[in-house]
């Protein structure tokens, strides 16, 4: 006898908490789908009220009595914040009670609290932070987003393997291909950290087409692309900053004159499939992969639709069982070496 | 008597060369600009006459029998290339027969041969490529942009100053604001590289208004960002890839029906007047900053436009005095450095 599939949310967890969180559980969950609300039992109670979703079937509340600030940092969050909604939702993940969980709540935090519960796999220094961007094939699988600042060739070696591992779950590729990012510049190509990755990977039994550079992120025919966590967030925020300008820059001129604004209204049913193509709503929900579990980041300040479709993502890596995937590649790796 | 400001032009320079190069330059040449174009003669002077400009005043040509291929390692065209039209525009400069010059060359080549030729200015270790990018405000001048891969903390000290200055010059700005490229996430925020550099612009007299996120480069409001060249670069190149990701789903969505087609042609001078100020030939024209002597990078895929453009910042940087005022901050900084 088996129970559904399961989620723990973080109900305080984002620049909103419940008020994003409840309408998106209620929207996702279903006989095969149960949620668990994890927060302060009366706000989440009343809250769940509110939406209509009171006694509704697939969804059970865990009182945690704490929040961890949008702020905080994760060694006070970790040390202080024993009984937080952030930290009972993965200790239900470590308990086997859910298969995956979802926080909006500060990246610091949910990275060191999620590596302190569950514990990293064996073979994996660091976790990183992976998710899929759009680009003109589909999307494109990228890690790490910021959760190490500092990688060393062996890390980026580590990524690689588990951006492609959840590449081939998610998506059904049997060799997904896997570029490193770097600069085009000619000569001192990279850095020493790019180019030790670079002779790690061609190594490997990974399909590592070789280089890419920052364009080739959404032009190049890749499904995973691996960097360092500084480079990776930087480089996924200016692109999330170049969209806000593009928006910007139609907006204006499309308001430039009564002519300008009437082409708008003609325009505006393709304008709007044309911004829901680039909506980052749409691609909300990165994976801290490199756990003992499937812990799911929602952008802080993802609103209904967002965190919804981070459920849906956590959904899919449980599905797909991408941890075991990622442990048998990993066993299999260290074999070899032994072996070697 | 003085002459007219005069650029030197590295004719052979980018994937086209001449049929780039001499266009662009017959429509900037004047009385009031004197454009040297740099190549072997025979092929200058019958391509100036394919385009109409032969004898024509303010245009001379200077014989460069060699040429730097795109894919040529800088330290072979340093070695082997002595005569090449884009070591010869340079040699210009250094003579102080022109007053700045432009190449679309390789980037590797270009700066190893600046550097070699020119020198760096007294207190500056590493030059640094800038560049200006559109913003919701207007334009940020960013560096470096992948000159240096391993840059340290004093090196993002010496790109914030010459930023800076740049920015007052060209821009008429007071006191520019600069910020520091670097990751939101909290706690360790950022690598040792940039706490450092953080500390190191905290100190200075540059007007430093602290971190800023990649999405920061195109939102805050701030004249000058700094980072090292790595990130620099695949942030540029990112950003440039999202900007053909949105051309690429404007297309698509445009094309999907007749009725699309139809919204797309009632709103395309919109759409053209919005394509123009996410044109990235429109920015194109980096500056090789910290040499003693002024070059200006243009794209290798320049086109006539593009390069025009190149020309166009390489005689604002001359006509606002660019080198000396930075010579002078340095000089102001070195003083202040020996009284304490």
């Amino acid at each position: 006898m088996s129970r559904p599939l399961t989620i723990a949310l973080d109900v305080m967890g984002g620049d909103v908490g419940p008020d994003v969180v409840i309408p998106a559980a209620l929207s996702m969950a279903g006989d095969d789908l149960s949620l668990i609300l994890v927060g302060p039992e009366e706000t989440v109670r009343a809250k769940l009220a509110e939406y209509g979703g009171a006694g509704r079937s697939g969804v059970s509340i865990r009182h945690a009595p704490q929040t961890v600030g949008m702020d905080e940092l994760p060694s006070q969050a970790l040390r202080l914040k024993k009984h937080s909604s952030m930290r009972v939702a993965i200790n239900l993940v470590k308990s086997g009670e859910a298969d995956a969980c979802v926080s909006a709540g500060n990246t610091g935090a949910l990275m060191a609290t999620a590596r302190y519960v569950l514990k990293t796999l064996p073979g994996i220094d660091r976790p990183a932070i992976c998710t899929a961007l759009p680009t003109v094939h589909g999307h494109v699988h990228v890690l790490d987003l910021g959760a190490n600042v500092d990688s060393k060739a062996k890390h980026l070696l580590q990524f690689a393997l588990m951006g492609s591992v959840l590449a081939s779950a998610v998506d059904g590729l049997e060799r997904p291909r896997v570029g490193l990012l770097n600069v085009g510049a000619e000569e001192i190509k990279g850095n020493e950290q790019v180019k030790q990755a670079a002779q790690l990977l061609a190594e490997s039994d990974l399909n590592y087409v070789g280089f890419v550079e920052g364009d080739g992120i959404y032009l190049d025919p890749l499904e995973v692309v691996v960097c360092d966590g500084f480079v990776g967030n930087i480089s996924l925020k200016a692109s999330e900053g170049v969209a806000k300008l593009v928006r910007h820059f139609i907006r204006t001129e499309f308001q430039r004159s009564w002519w300008t604004r009437l082409a708008g209204l003609v325009a505006y049913p393709v304008l709007r499939a044309f911004a829901r193509r680039i909506d980052p709503r749409r691609y909300n929900g990165a994976s801290l992969l490199g756990l003992q579990g499937i812990v799911i980041k929602s952008h802080g300040g993802a609103d209904e639709l967002a965190f919804a479709n981070a459920i849906q993502i956590a959904r899919l890596a449980v599905e797909n069982r991408v941890i075991p995937r990622i442990e048998k590649h990993l066993t299999a790796l260290q074999a070899e070496r032994e072996v070697l």
